[in-house]
């Protein structure tokens, strides 16, 4: 039997937008996102607890996806991100390629001021937002939704109360975390980020408007 | 007849100022811009879809500016950015020579807060703004007019609105979309930008101004 | 016996983390900090009136730890900053092995919205902080408070404040100085700057909270 | 007579503090800065109407302190920043070897909120602004006055309200000009660099005071 130790080769790339290199370029660009990304069978996952603007390859988990058996693990060992079983969910439930977890306060002030649903409409950046499990995106005339659940103790205890929220707004792309962050994936990394950063505009964008005290028609 | 792909030399140029250089280096920089510029007959338009810290000279379209011909696309085949007729508006009505279009917070918060036009007066980055079509800039007693239109659902559907608003305010060098974003045009790269740049220095100032509830006289 | 100015070995090193090399980048990343850290028995600490962008190794100044005697000197002689005693109540009292000093305008902010003590709590980033003294880091049920301590002329004279602030708070792994800034300390340089990142993320999610007039149950 | 474009080697160094250098790298680290420093008896002149961030020591202007000569200008020629005759104020006035010209918003929004004064006292950073004249800086106790002008439609038509302004607050390091920005000068560039930062920050700080209608005793 392999060692854990011995797959190096599987963070070694020379290509830019290999997952191995593409997640610590991307850690180190957004600084406070965390990234689960993959290719195929292979699952590559970001470190806790290391500075985020000092991520290499060598610090990545592999995962297979299928048997979630740890494939590769950084030496000397650190933990894998607590929100691992939170990107399954994305990776099971949605066959997404890509999973981004978000501490961003811009995400994080829109659950203080929605209640059960963020919603925000005739904005043009909805149309960067796709329907889940469509080919269509949504248009500048549709509501665009997003359920927020509330936080737990433990990152790993979110696992179920994101499931039921994916089960019951089956288009979303994007789950909210009250007083966290969000969730949000997509069918390849790009996929991910160009809709996390839409999200993140449009929470943006919402928390200004309240702010301002801006009446909406 | 030459085929589309083989026009790659058109963005291939060891000048930094060269359109192929200089899209992909200001998309970059400004991160949600998006660009058209040219040089005399031929037009350079930034791809649609692409991360824009990442775009290369490579993805780059180059089209004819008189006959509108696609003489060199990106490979594999990418889309062209929605707004390009709203760029031939600024080409053909205007004489410019590049234009730009930004999704801007402060453009979109601008129009917001204002009814069928932005004002602003007595403040000195209003002299960074043209009057179009003379050799004139504004004064600091001058009032900065930018007519608003109303969005649409696709993109190009602005066209005709675009063209009205240009008409009515033949001096703007620029027209707000209604929770949207901005175009901005000048005679030169380096004189849409630096319009651009000003106009959204006054779209951000005068929000805060709204917001901090400053009176002005 | 030998000069300062003959200790230079002590801030040349070719790995990236050696405090020699960590302080300039770190300093540089992120402008406005002031940074303490050390290896064993060796502590290093950045000038003041030095731009922080363009601090360089040789801009160090290298102490002694227990005996306080200063091994190493920038050459031409310039001021080691002024809140070095504050630097060794972190030292003497925690055991700590890196302490930082801030003048985020979040930190200066939170120091006008609260009285005594900030307190902040139902947030993911609390997390982050450890219970000084033990193994553990908060919960998200918990309450986060870091003492409030008022400003003096002299930096210098808040040593003694900022060590009664130490003792009536045993847990508290920073202290706030009104309208001043605040002190953060961790067991190692990595724990002090991601501690570091995390209180600021709080005292500028809890400012706008105040700003927007967010009720929080 | 030799002709002033044969005086590049005033441009030409390889010191990374020369004015030659440090301006174009100052511009483009601060972006909207002017800037004018010199060495001795030379002026070192930041164009006007160049991209700031693309500034190089050819596209500098160097001018003789006494004779107001200009003994090298870019070639093409562009013009000298119309605030030239301002920064003479603060070169033979107050004797300073460095002058800063911003329009940070800042600025432009502490000159919205104060009426002839700008003023703020009980924050850490006053301590970090010289009194002009002396060897002493403010204390924390003291209060910062800063003048404010009115603006004119011409820059070097504020001229002589600035030297009216710099005779009546002789301690001042700084004058405000209303809906358009600050100069700020210093013995040495890092001198005006450091104080230039430090107002910025307190303009901010004063300005997000207001807009959150903080009481301050």
């Amino acid at each position: 039997m392999e060692s854990v130790e011995n797959q190096d080769h599987l963070v070694v790339s020379s290509e830019a937008n290999h997952p191995a290199n593409l997640i610590p370029e991307l850690c180190s660009l957004f600084y406070t996102l965390g990234w689960v990304t993959g290719t195929g069978e292979l699952v590559y996952i970001a470190p806790s607890g290391v500075q985020k603007e000092r991520i290499l390859p060598k610090d990545l988990f592999v995962m297979d996806r299928s048997s979630l058996k740890l494939l590769r693990s950084p030496n000397p060992p650190i933990k894998p991100s607590a929100c691992t079983p939170l990107f399954f969910n994305a990776y099971n439930m949605r066959n997404s390629g890509a999973c981004i977890h978000s501490h961003s306060q811009n995400a994080v002030l829109a659950t203080m001021v929605f209640d059960k649903e963020f919603t925000i409409s005739h904005q043009e950046m909805i149309k960067g937002i796709k329907r889940d499990g469509t080919d269509t995106y949504l248009s500048f005339f549709d509501t665009l939704v997003v359920p927020i659940i509330e936080n737990t103790a433990l990152e790993q205890d979110l696992t179920s109360s994101m499931a039921q929220a994916m089960k019951d707004y089956p288009e979303s792309c994007a789950v909210l975390v009250r007083n966290h962050g969000v969730y949000v994936w997509g069918e390849t990394w790009q996929k991910a980020k160009t809709m996390s950063e839409c999200y993140d505009y449009l929470f943006e964008l919402a928390v200004k408007i309240r702010a301002m005290r801006i009446n909406q028609n």
